[in-house]
């Protein structure tokens, strides 16, 4: 029996299947989840991290399948977006536009008690989402319990502009969290919550990847991206390397692996 | 015109008559007052910092009054106080037992969406309080609107027990939070705030002294206190250095320079 270790740090049995089933899930096929179970049977060893277990399967999914294996570091690529905290917002802004709602961001709401700054404000029909984001670029930052209490409180104070509250984090919800969520109607959007409504399963679902996913990006290059509101590789696909180089000020040899890489928006 | 510079960085106008109010409020005498001003006169200098000038006059002000001068210093000693979380929400359990409450700490409380820790319960008459504690050991940390906007919002989930909210800390409340906190209900109790009411001017009144005005005390020293539940000078005071000593476990020169400074709960 191999144990590995996870990031808060506590062991767990390595399980091949888990492995198998979240490479299947990034869009691996059947040769790269053979090859990748086989080097890992290999490499592995009593104590492990899950950091290091991951970039090892990482690596050998890039070189099997290139354009794919991205997909397979969302949740690092989702780490890496929006250090700035404006990226994260125009995200989830992007998400909800594919879901049908005309967005605002950054709208000043004039409460019964206060003046709010709204992250998003979305409206569908009679619906108007009152939208707050929250980016974490570190790992196992859970969102508490004060933060959906914060913002339903928020929520109350200028209910005569809004329908509903909605939190939106890259990370996990406690479990608190998500049953005050419930409880008061405060729609929930992070790291596999809700299991079918979840912020990956949105990305996926409408190729909303975002540009972080791009292979060793730099600080520098993710500045330029947001200056000229290049959040998605959809933003950039279908551009020509020389577009590409004149847009973002980069090499013509740079622009062209970016382009490259663009293509796992044509993947179905 | 001499400017010195406040905390937060900006500049303002050197005031000696401000600089007396705040001498003559933590009880110094005339002598003091006149002797300390002639001092900073000396002293000051173009771009001083208010840390620097604050040092200057506590440094005189311990010379000519010994007993009297660490109330000039109850803003720092809440910040050396309660690093640990537990001390503030015992110190502000202990204030509203004097304004005639009883109070219970650490209550696990059912609310209508989840279960919360409430940090004070505190009961009189009809009135029944969900205390809030925010301790800040760094100066400059307002609290920001999200504090009580969580805090009333956890107030509406265990309603049931409990007729008003209140948040107390140890440092300033935000425009936002004030604001709010008067629409919505949520008593508020910090430093300076509200002006009859505040934390100084309750610990004042009933000479609720931290234990943090003992002139260069040790966190491991505090950790003593703690332990034994001495939280205020007034929990020792009265007490003869060899008690002390046996009680805190320190030396018995140590224990009588502390005594020596209790006396500060004797002052009218």
């Amino acid at each position: 029996m191999t144990y590995i270790i996870k990031g808060d740090g506590s062991k767990e049995k390595y399980d091949e299947k888990k492995l198998a089933k979240s490479l299947k899930r990034a869009g691996a096929d059947k040769h790269t989840i053979e090859q990748i179970k086989a080097l890992v049977r290999k490499k592995i060893y009593n104590g492990m991290t899950t950091k290091e277990l991951f970039g090892l399967a990482f690596r050998e999914f890039r070189k099997l399948q290139p354009i794919v294996a991205p997909k397979y570091d969302l949740k690092g690529a989702l780490y890496r977006f929006g250090r700035s905290g404006f990226p994260f917002e125009a995200l989830i802004e992007r998400i909800l536009v594919f879901q049908g709602f005309e967005c605002r961001r950054n709208v000043t709401s004039h409460g019964k008690a206060v003046t709010h700054e709204i992250d998003v404000k979305a409206k569908k029909g009679s619906q108007v989402l009152m939208v707050e984001c929250k980016h974490k670029s570190k790992e196992h930052l859970t969102i508490h319990i004060q933060t959906p209490l914060y913002v339903y409180a928020r929520f109350l104070d200028v209910k005569k502009e809004f329908t509903k509250p909605m939190l939106a984090t890259n990370t996990k919800f406690s479990g608190h969290s998500t049953r005050y969520a419930k409880s008061v109607g405060l729609r929930l959007l992070g790291w596999s919550y809700p299991k079918d409504d979840s912020l990956q399963s949105n990305i996926e679902k409408y190729k909303a990847y975002p540009i972080t996913m791009l292979r060793g990006i730099t600080p520098d290059l993710l500045e330029r991206c947001i200056k000229k509101e290049v959040l998605l590789l959809s933003d950039i696909h279908g551009k020509s390397p020389e577009q590409l180089a004149t847009l973002l000020g980069i090499a013509f040899q740079k622009a062209k692996k970016i382009a490259e890489q663009c293509k796992v928006c044509e993947l179905k």
